[in-house]
């Protein structure tokens, strides 16, 4: 094994030591600010061998919120837009939807009706409707066939264009720095495991968000597993820690969102030993996106914001520190 | 980057045709029998580049069971000695155990009586009163203390050391050839988090087993995450598929176990399209270990052995087949 290892070893040093690569900048679509500069400092405080605060790969865990962080969250969740299609999709089958709601208003598109009537009962209704009821392998079929076809109201693109470049650049940097790059989302776990590797590089395993509980069933002989009309985990706020520990078991080292509903995944992760990273992202471009803050109904970036201030976490305005948005 | 790409292309050649690595047993403890030709040949089907069946790395994907698997499970699961060590440390704070079953059987050593009178409510009171109530983190470095001292009642060994060594192998064969390794096992998941990465190179993420519900809280300015005495999920039978899907969200390439607790991710597994294997191990050495199967409270084998030799399964025979058993 010797000559082997010496091989091995020579090639890494060359590969690790190429002025080529060094070259480079990783994050090309961020201006040179303060968040872009504090996210080097960090990843080069715990990867660079000799740093007296390395961390072990092992122990080099990114979380990243999904809506507002990942990609953009306005007017309406994505997943939202995929619940009102698959409605309309199912509506025929469903007669006393024509009267019931929150579906006659979907049916209607009158979305200020759905806006004002719609609670956690009329969610779940929803949820319930769209998401359940169907065997695993039903509903990530049917995600896929949408994902790739429906467009943004707005911005007649696939919604997996309107994912944010800056953030794929900074997925990829961690990710050849040694960082396993997880999804914590308040959206369904299922909803995003099918294009979430395509999209993001980030494979199902790496996918952590709300469900609903699974059911082994044999159908035709074969073992399949059911969505249940019930709620096994709402990954949001104070749900975020408690998904980030059932799936990953460890707490992260950098955490990335956008609004209050991250807030508690970024204090479990800076509330961590040693050096941690926690960095929101302040959506200030109305030109190019939305500019929402203290009080959004979606993606509300408040006490959050607040947190960030007192705490000297990183916060990125998009409107001056992203040079480009959209890939 | 062309230059550099050579270089690292010309590395990966070198380093994928050593003819020093080739010449190496990978599993050094099996015998040469059918079941070791069998995970060979299965490995080579789904890795060597030109197979028909080459499966990307990404999704070869394989699950072991724990107790009886990769560790002994004999004369009782580990963990309820754990149990009981821990109901002994916490009985001087509970003075009404003294007359409280199950707890008065347990701290008067009395096995017979415990062993007729535990069903569902006495073992969750068991639960309650060593799993729950405190913080993950405590929880942790309590089962860090006892599994780093504890010893095995008849082996007089550390559990840790009560290991199979020629899973250890096939654990470290299957990582080599690209795949990642998981535990899914109806013992807790936070039981074998903090020495399953030491002893089996699992990582806390790569572990997945029987969980009570997660709270967060807030403890001296501090986020915590206190474990609730309530299930979240019983990671055994029909709940591995569960667990499988809830942590991977994809199907297994390979699966691994011992007993009838087994079967559902056996099943779970092998229902999946393209090549998939399953494999059994079965207690057959009473010399070196235990010998059990069809007839055994803790391990019973029996449906999926019927099921293994229905479908062709892998089956070890302990005795005959693995040379070494423990490291």
């Amino acid at each position: 094994m010797r000559l082997f290892a010496h091989v091995a070893a020579l090639c890494m040093l060359v590969m690790a030591s190429s002025p080529l690569l060094a070259q480079q900048d990783p994050l090309p679509s961020w201006n040179d600010v303060a968040s872009k500069r504090a996210i080097v400092a960090f990843v080069d405080r715990v990867t660079r061998v000799g740093s007296p605060d390395l961390v072990p790969p092992a122990e080099r865990i990114a979380t990243f919120d999904n809506d507002g962080t990942l990609w953009l969250e306005q007017p309406y969740y994505v997943q939202l837009a995929f619940v009102i299609d698959r409605i309309k999709a199912l509506a025929a089958s469903h007669p006393e939807w024509r009267t019931e709601q929150p579906f006659a208003a979907i049916l209607a598109n009158d979305l200020a009706q759905l806006r004002g009537n719609v609670g956690e009962p009329e969610l779940m209704k929803m949820l319930a409707a769209t998401h359940a009821g169907m065997t695993t392998d039903e509903f990530s079929a049917t995600v896929t066939d949408w994902i790739t076809t429906a467009r943004h109201p707005m911005k007649d693109k696939l919604y997996t264009e309107l994912v944010y470049q800056p953030m794929l650049e900074l997925l990829a940097y961690l990710r050849t720095n040694g960082f396993k790059t997880y999804i914590v989302s308040g959206g369904g776990i299922e909803f995003m495991r099918p294009w979430a590797e395509r999209v993001y590089g980030v494979p199902p395993e790496q996918v952590i968000g709300s469900s609903l509980k699974l059911e082994l069933q044999v159908r035709d002989g074969q073992p399949v597993l059911l969505k249940l009309p019930a709620v096994d985990l709402i990954d949001d706020k104070a749900g975020k820690p408690v998904g980030i520990q059932r799936s990953i078991g460890r707490r992260p080292l950098m955490a990335f969102g956008n609004s209050d509903g991250d807030l508690e995944m970024l204090q479990w992760t800076t509330a961590g030993a040693g050096p941690r990273f926690a960095l929101l992202v302040h959506h200030t471009d109305a030109e190019r996106e939305w500019a929402y803050d203290r009080d959004s109904r979606i993606g509300e970036l408040d006490r959050a914001w607040d947190e960030a201030l007192a705490h000297g976490w990183t916060v990125v305005d998009m409107k001056s520190d992203w040079r480009t948005l959209f890939p």
